[in-house]
């Protein structure tokens, strides 16, 4: 039997909050790791969408916070499912901060978040493949394959010198 | 007038949380976004002591999730300051869950945050110096510089080429 | 000068929840209370988007729940405001759950609520007017007025017999 | 054998709560809301009491928030079953917000929720009736029939034309 | 000006909650921590409607916890000041669950907590005194002098020797 | 079989938490009723550490709150079995608040708690002893005899007559 094929847009999620006191720090700016939570539960939903199944966190890569998010902004965060590689799903996620006096939106993160879908007793399950449509979309297909050797070398579960797309983010040899 | 400098014992912080029904998925594991949670206001808490100062989260290294925590267990989470760079601190967690009944400990996650010491306006603000002492500590020293690296170049703030230290991980040149 | 105009789309909003163990009953499925919580909140940043302004609740329109959620479904909320009378804007919700494994999606409820902007003092301040454009936003549109007209015969600040739009409703007469 | 009769104090609950930070808006005022899920908490308790059965919610008749509640204040919310149609209750509920310093009190909101009593697996179960014994518990006893019917023309499961009650409201024809 | 009095029922306040999972250990019950919390939210609300001031938790009594309450089950905290000692007052709570399907109610605890009513600035303030009315109200007054100066002992603030009423507790002398 | 000897630090637990808007009071200082809920949880840990059992809280010795922690602050809960009576175990808890700017630490509480350990049924069950170690150890598990009189004196299970060792507190007779 073919393989079952979804696009982005079938794992697409919009989750939106608002900044409320107990997720700020003492500037009244939002804590990282509420917005982390808030990034984990969006992707985990896209996930899900993909593979019609629970899906348990399997690794994060590399966040930058360069951009404070302030009490009472409006926080977007759009997720889809980039690719898969048998029971694992890549998703991007992307945040937007929005100050609603000034009508100002700023893009603030985006991440990469990795899953596995499981089945009932918790053993990992192979889930559709994933068919990109647009031109943003195809090209995090294609990283795809460099972010994962980049996890699995900074997870030590592949040898540096295997990683042979990585070479390309280094631009080396 | 010398800058101050501080051990990784001057920031040390223990935090413990038991897992409970609204942090797990329904497989009744925890969910990932719930740990990164707990894992930036333990790191937040280190950088707080090491500097003295309001901290803000500035990036988090990949992370990885081997390991389900159930329902019911208690995670410790243990978190200092490995290195200073100016004004922001790399702070090293290690995650261990551990099963009542049983007494068995597993050690699921380790993590490095980084933070930037700011002033009441909110402008970064340069923070003590840190003194390894164990090995542990020391090579956790050493390997901060790397890390760094590898945290500019995926925030495409450094060019590949440049990130010398860059070439230990990836054992190639 | 002419005032401001704003279309649906500019207000449009989407959040998407997991149905939580805290946020269920016995059997299992999402409380009333909770899904009206999370209405409220995705109401008042459609008004807030429209009006870029403070907003508080004035009232609810009746709501039926008729169909259950159940722990772990996706619920998702769309909003945007369908008209405006000075300060006060109507905005309508329409709610869907999502049963993961079945990737089966039900309507499960609609409401409006109604917002009034405010200044800083907390006093009422004029809002741009809506233009509706798809049909199903204009057949919103229209029936805002005698919505409004009930709200007002039910909140005891308008006689009955002045509610002629009502009429309409209860076509009597 | 004959139905079991209930009066209104058998089902009255008082719940009171204080209002914090996370439950305000960005001038400091109760969000609609946080008080409607406490409204659907204490409501559901009072038919939880009348029925001695797991209840959920059926419907919400139109709520108007007309005055500021502020962070600080203690609400007191009191709820009692005012009739019972077989499965179905409606409940009274009457707010109180109280500002300690000045100790002053204000009657803040009034509603109308409706629960279904429903056995272990769900389905609706006849439920006690209600003999109301006060003047005000005999006025909302009356007043129900009406409210009901709104409520069936509103939800579209009854002909305009056939709510007979209603025509009171409108004092049409 | 002659001092304040209030009686028992000015300060009288009802709390009810539900008891809901992230509430309960792995047995279900409620967890001791939960209910504290709730005691003390309680206990607060009636000193501050006796003293119409900011009040702080100045003091806790031993209590037992003889009595398990179960997920579901319907927690009512009443709650009253028993006496006032210039600017502290002591509060009585009483704790019932309720299973509703059985509809049988069981008293599972009582505790004392004591307040200090507070200004602006956070000193102590002077506050009414209390006049007990019924019974029972009169041998809660009569108490209050015994259980604070076994307070002050317990809190190494008197010496035993000098706590002429703990001597009717231990009938000792 | 020899009954099991555990030593304090084999159930010693930290655990550390930042106090956030939500739990304090309208003076920015943390509620009582957040303290004893975490000192609940840290207690429980310390319990269940030694015992490898569930463990529902029995009893909570007299508290005194007279330091005031802050809005931001970091508080550190200490918690260790003292010593055990069949199936029940003394927790000894220490409150310590720090301020970060100015790195002041205090010592605001400390506490007992009483657990009792529970098989599955709910049914105490015996827990291993306790071996002190420390001075301070010795004397905490010394003084247990004379705090267990005072509990079941307090409780009405003993009478004062025959609670020999609390003449040592009182230094009666």
């Amino acid at each position: 039997m073919a393989k079952k094929i979804k696009t982005c847009k079938d794992s697409f999620v919009t989750m939106t909050e608002m900044v409320l006191p107990n997720d700020t720090n003492t500037l009244n700016n939002l804590m990282g790791g509420r917005l982390m939570h808030w990034m984990d539960i969006v992707s985990a939903i896209a996930a899900q969408r993909h593979s019609n199944r629970i899906v348990v966190t399997a690794s994060v890569d590399n966040i930058s916070f360069s951009k404070a998010i302030q009490l009472g902004n409006v926080v977007t965060l759009n997720a889809f499912v980039t690719r898969a590689f048998s029971s694992s799903m890549e998703v991007y996620i992307e945040v937007t901060a929005e100050d609603i006096p000034s009508s100002k939106k700023i893009e603030t993160n985006s991440a990469f978040f990795t899953f596995v879908a499981v089945d009932q007793t918790g053993r990992p399950i192979d889930v559709p493949e994933v068919k990109p449509e647009t031109e943003f979309e195809k090209e995090l297909y294609a990283g795809a394959l460099r972010r994962r050797q980049l996890r699995l070398v900074l997870g030590k579960r592949m040898k540096p010198e295997d990683a042979t797309e990585l070479k390309e983010i280094f631009k080396i040899g």
